[in-house]
């Protein structure tokens, strides 16, 4: 039994799930396993580091047995960069936060279908004039990048506007039940970035791993210190939303103080990061963080949320009466 | 066929829904409307206006026919207020934004049921511990009042935390596929709002209603301008989600400079207020809007959630294979 939708079947894949391009944490060995696994992997290639990308998606190209893709922070990119990761031969290409049309022929000139992830209704309409070829519906629940709306009633309203255009639901999505849920909404598939976090495969240390799934959702924060902290210039109206720790209770709220202290904050900064001290050191991670309760092998994950949505599915016309 | 569910078995009713007791707009012919439809009406007592309460539940405790039930803004409530409130025999009782521990026996004593809108895990603790028999899991998507964490990983944390309690789904969900999601989670019901403010029932001019239909939900803002125009001195972390106009543009973000010359914009803004002006005056309204195109009787508000929330049930399974 699978769950089928029009996202599987553009991509032929089996399962409904794309594990999100988290920026260094999704790296080549968790897309190539969430592939092979049946669900639609991606690398994270973030700001575009050029040798990590190039090692990455070297991975990725040599273990993927099945679909694959990268993505790229829009804002960021370049046409080199796009053009470097398509000599990879990724089968889709995942745009979020900016304006994709500049790359849209590029991508697809080459086969490669385009994701776009967009954050409320007039990003999708902008999306979609591009020449998007599936849509995510991201919303504020998403662990690390993103804006204000809510998934839930984001989703309908977005897949009310797509049309034939398959819709994936971000944000805040991390079991069977989220996914089945957003099926439920219209949506082909679901995005998962924090439950894959907290994968054996992801680019990150145990301790941030433990801390994933250690923490409660009460206790995230949509802000922008991170971006200060590491002087990127991030287009107003987005923030990342990442656990609470001494280095957002300290600035959250007083950016503008930040900034006044930048170059010396961001030496600190940098220090604390490499030192791995998570009391200052950002770990992005989404509102999903409720319902990961431990750090499993990745194929796991992929067989626990579709086995958990299916039953939701069941469960839920076992209602009626 | 109908959707059963805990929540329905609880109060003997045939739809897992309940209006929400939208302060001053959910009157008391709303309130019976929405029961009489087979869902589970509330009347909005908000801060607690006495002759309003009085004429309202007046209303509905002669018009409805099945349960009801009333709502107060826990920490503008009192013992008297509560006193009046049970007078007119309700069903049940909606404690939201506050400690509901000081008034759960008196209600109970009464044979009334305690429902308890919490806005995150920390509260839906606190609301278990004092006795609550319903949870209502509200989201950053729902209109007027609330807080910070989305919907849809919040109703599923909930209901973890919630065992035997039935968890009902608030924030952003204004159709049959937003019921039928929320019940995919675990939910019981879903609790809707701005979807009944855009009823024929509802205690609002057309002018607003009108607003509430045209406008989508990327013009909501989570806010405390209202509040301040208002001289309500809401408790740390809570704000109001309403419809994005001059006043939110002129003072959202600005809370400090309002609060300097919070007097005299108060008289303009109650001046605005009573004349019907919108530019000033606030429609709280959730991030539902986009999927609310029309005003209804509530009745046939009810029947259409009902029947397309059993209609995304069934195509959920649809898509095994």
């Amino acid at each position: 039994m699978t769950i089928h939708t029009r996202f599987t079947e553009l991509f032929k894949i089996k399962h409904p799930l794309l594990s999100a391009p988290m920026g260094g944490v999704a790296g080549g060995k968790l897309a190539a396993t969430v592939s092979n696994a049946g669900a639609l992997g991606f690398v994270g290639g973030g700001y575009g580091d050029i040798a990590w990308l190039e090692r990455e998606l070297g991975i990725t190209a040599r273990e993927a047995r099945q679909p694959w893709g990268v993505g790229l922070i829009t804002w960021k990119a370049t046409r080199e960069m796009v053009d470097l990761c398509l000599r990879f031969k990724p089968h889709a290409f995942f745009l979020s936060f900016g304006d994709p049309e500049p790359y849209v022929d590029q991508i697809k000139s080459q086969g490669v279908k385009v994701v776009c992830q967009v954050q409320d209704l007039a990003g999708a309409r902008k999306a979609l004039a591009a020449g998007a070829e599936v849509l995510v519906a991201q919303g504020s629940e998403a662990g690390g990048h993103g804006a204000t709306r809510g998934t839930l009633p984001l989703v309908a309203a977005v897949v009310d506007l797509a049309g034939d255009t398959p819709v994936l639901a971000a944000g805040g999505i991390a079991d069977g039940r989220g996914l089945a849920a957003a099926l439920i909404l219209g949506a082909a598939g679901a995005v998962m970035g924090t439950r894959f976090y907290a994968s054996d495969e992801a680019q990150a240390d145990r301790q941030a791993k433990e801390r994933i799934i250690q923490t409660s959702a009460d206790d995230t924060v949509r802000t922008r210190v991170f971006d200060i902290a590491r002087g990127y210039d991030w287009p107003e109206g987005y923030t990342g939303r990442a656990i609470r720790n001494r280095f957002t209770e300290r600035w959250h709220g007083r950016e503008d103080e930040l900034m006044a202290v930048a170059n010396e904050e961001r030496a600190k900064f940098q220090r604390a990061a490499a030192a791995g001290d998570y009391d200052t050191k950002m770990i992005f991670a989404g509102e999903g963080l409720d319902l990961i309760r431990d750090i499993q092998p990745a194929v796991r994950i992929v067989s626990g949320i579709v086995r958990d949505a299916e039953q939701s599915l069941r469960a839920g016309t076992a209602l009626l009466r």
